[in-house]
């Protein structure tokens, strides 16, 4: 195994430090600690900037913790590893995936599971196993970290239960997309609500993870995807991501989005996936899902606390289904590698997800543009001139 | 095609009438019309009494009509055909049911859905196709049906869409369990739940819907099978049925029972059937199913407009699915005679869910002793001295 000269040593780079809710990201230089054991160290290639980004950016409270690095789609290559780690070397490429994946425990080995036990999915903002930072800014103070990644930072330290080692033959700025947004709507499509082919879908809230669900739901072979968005202009971006009807639910007049689809289906949507994170919307997914047999799968995050009403009746009298999933429902080490080789292999269509590219000096432009509606996905390059 | 000497006449004969809600059933004579287009008329042989009918005799405003037959769950002969009839003739043995099965809509021709577009299912007074009733008393007075079975009479007429035509060998006794209750408990684990080998299975609500799911389960390989009451003398009865533990709702101290069950379960039953009809018991049964892969399935019918809340975030991020059935997901006309083979090659048991049996003349015995939550199943027969 190559060692490299920085191995074992504390390394000087430079990150984007979000000091306050809401402000801009502070570009300073910071000091990554080595990998402990269990973990790696990582050269970032490139970030994408995700939604959730923007959402702990904003938030005042916890679970956001100020100063912190953000940042968790990403690529990177193996700098450097702690102790007891065999499932990669230096210089391999991974993609870091914020669910945890240990391959150990009954969830890991189960196939009906992607919800580790060893290292439970939880928003803290530091490492898995000793509840600590990897980062201190050049006075010392430190840093919190993102989802067990924190990846705008030129180096970070990761978890191996949170790294899925992939072809590096697939572009940095396409692998980067199945680090997060676009893996969790393909997955819900592919693995949660396996959707049959000549399928009708409905798909709530036509942002990245909507439109990857879309993605998701023509790979399967679904005939028609109904597109639901406040934005009439969102249906231009999103048939070419095989949406085949719009409803703007804030033009349906007297009737409600799910009595729509409910008609224009003629008896509903086989599948609907809520991917804004509203109760309400859920209600109306469930309420336009078919009959006998449809299918309403969340995948949006609503606040804290909020609750979902249904009706008992037409839970029973229905017998439709309700679920939900994070990353898709994706087992991080195995299915990761399996859409790169669906990227690859040309069936999986990452591209048209990237609509922006800055370099890493501007990185708050990122934020803006998606802030502002403008982009599906910025890369963010750590070290090219774009 | 024999015909009986009574074809095409009406037929005087004895029936139970509900008059006033929750009065004893009176034995009258009735008229019963000759079957219609697409209808047959049963000579019944034996019904066997199911909570629905209380419901419906307790019930003081509609769905609830008087004067009504009530009965649903029996076992009868064809006496003799209406028009367009072919799936049966005079002289075989069928099993009526509730749902209906009309074989050519995209849900009867669809291995996925038993809710009949057709002849959608609903509570009303009178058959299908004209919406008329086929019953008077000797005043000439309009007596409703129930659930388009009405088996409270030596005859009746049924749609074909509500018959299931049985291997013959099948005694009355245990056939006309097929007719609803059981079928829906074992169906549900079978077919809605598909419950696997080695699995944890928790039922609440341990009435003949609840043991049915224990006996589905069971059938299924189920390892341990957890039975929720209030009623601790149920669980004696319970381990008849496959149940191996037993939780006494009223005496879970300051823990909820899914508390108390996660605990038991390290984790979660991998399925939780609600058999009662609470709002609050489907909350807890999706509390306490496994994270990853837990499936709540609905049973138990709750009053008309009651609501139920689930936290959006225990939805997203535990991957749990909640769903319901009618019928325990069966379709009548397939599943039905599959249950029917499963008795007869002594894998399915029936003789365990009937602890008591009554002449016609006697019925509201029958009503007396499920009422007072004394018997689990009660034959009624019609021409039996026993």
């Amino acid at each position: 195994m190559e060692e490299t000269k920085t191995a074992g040593k504390p390394i000087r780079c430079r990150a984007a430090i979000a000091r306050k809710a809401g402000e801009p990201l502070s570009l300073e230089e910071v000091i990554v600690a080595p990998p402990e054991s269990g973990e790696v160290r990582l050269r970032i290639i490139c970030s994408s900037l995700c939604y959730s980004d923007i959402t702990f950016w904003k938030l005042k409270d916890p679970p956001a913790y100020f100063p912190r690095i953000l940042g968790h789609e990403c690529f990177g290559v193996v700098e450097s590893v702690g102790e007891n780690v065999s499932e990669v070397a230096v210089g391999d490429t991974v993609i870091p995936v914020f669910m945890p994946d240990c391959g150990e425990c009954g969830d890991c080995t189960s196939s009906k599971s992607n919800l580790c036990s060893n290292f439970p999915f939880q928003v803290v903002p530091w490492m898995h196993r000793d509840q600590k930072s990897r980062f201190t800014d050049i006075n010392g103070e430190t840093l919190h970290h993102f989802l067990f990644i924190s990846s705008f930072s030129e180096y970070t330290v990761v978890d191996t239960v949170h790294i899925v080692k992939v072809d590096p033959t697939i572009p940095p700025e396409r692998g980067c997309l199945l680090s997060c947004g676009v893996s969790t709507g393909v997955g819900a499509a592919l693995k949660t609500a396996n959707v049959e082919a000549g399928s009708t879908v409905a798909v709530f809230g036509l942002g990245a993870i909507g439109l990857a669900v879309s993605e998701g739901s023509r790979l399967c072979g679904a005939k028609r995807i109904i597109g639901v968005d406040v934005n009439e202009d969102k249906y231009e971006i999103a048939k070419g991501f095989g949406v085949t009807d719009f409803v703007n639910s804030r033009t349906c007049g007297d009737k409600s989005v799910s009595q729509v689809i409910l008609e224009m289906t003629n008896g509903g949507a086989d599948y609907c996936f809520e991917c804004v994170g509203m109760a309400s919307l859920v209600q109306e997914a469930f309420a336009c899902c078919r009959k006998g047999w449809g299918k309403t799968v969340v995948l949006g995050v609503d606040k804290p606390g909020s609750n979902l009403t249904l009706s008992s009746g037409e839970l029973l009298q229905t017998g439709k289904t309700l679920t939900g999933c994070l990353f898709g429902g994706l087992k991080p080490k195995s299915d990761v590698p399996m859409l790169v080789k669906r990227y690859l292999d040309k069936e999986l269509e990452l591209d048209k997800f990237v609509t922006h590219e800055v370099n890493f000096g501007d990185i708050n432009k990122a934020f803006d543009l998606l802030t502002e509606g403008k982009s599906l996905r910025c890369i963010i390059w750590m070290d090219r001139n774009i």
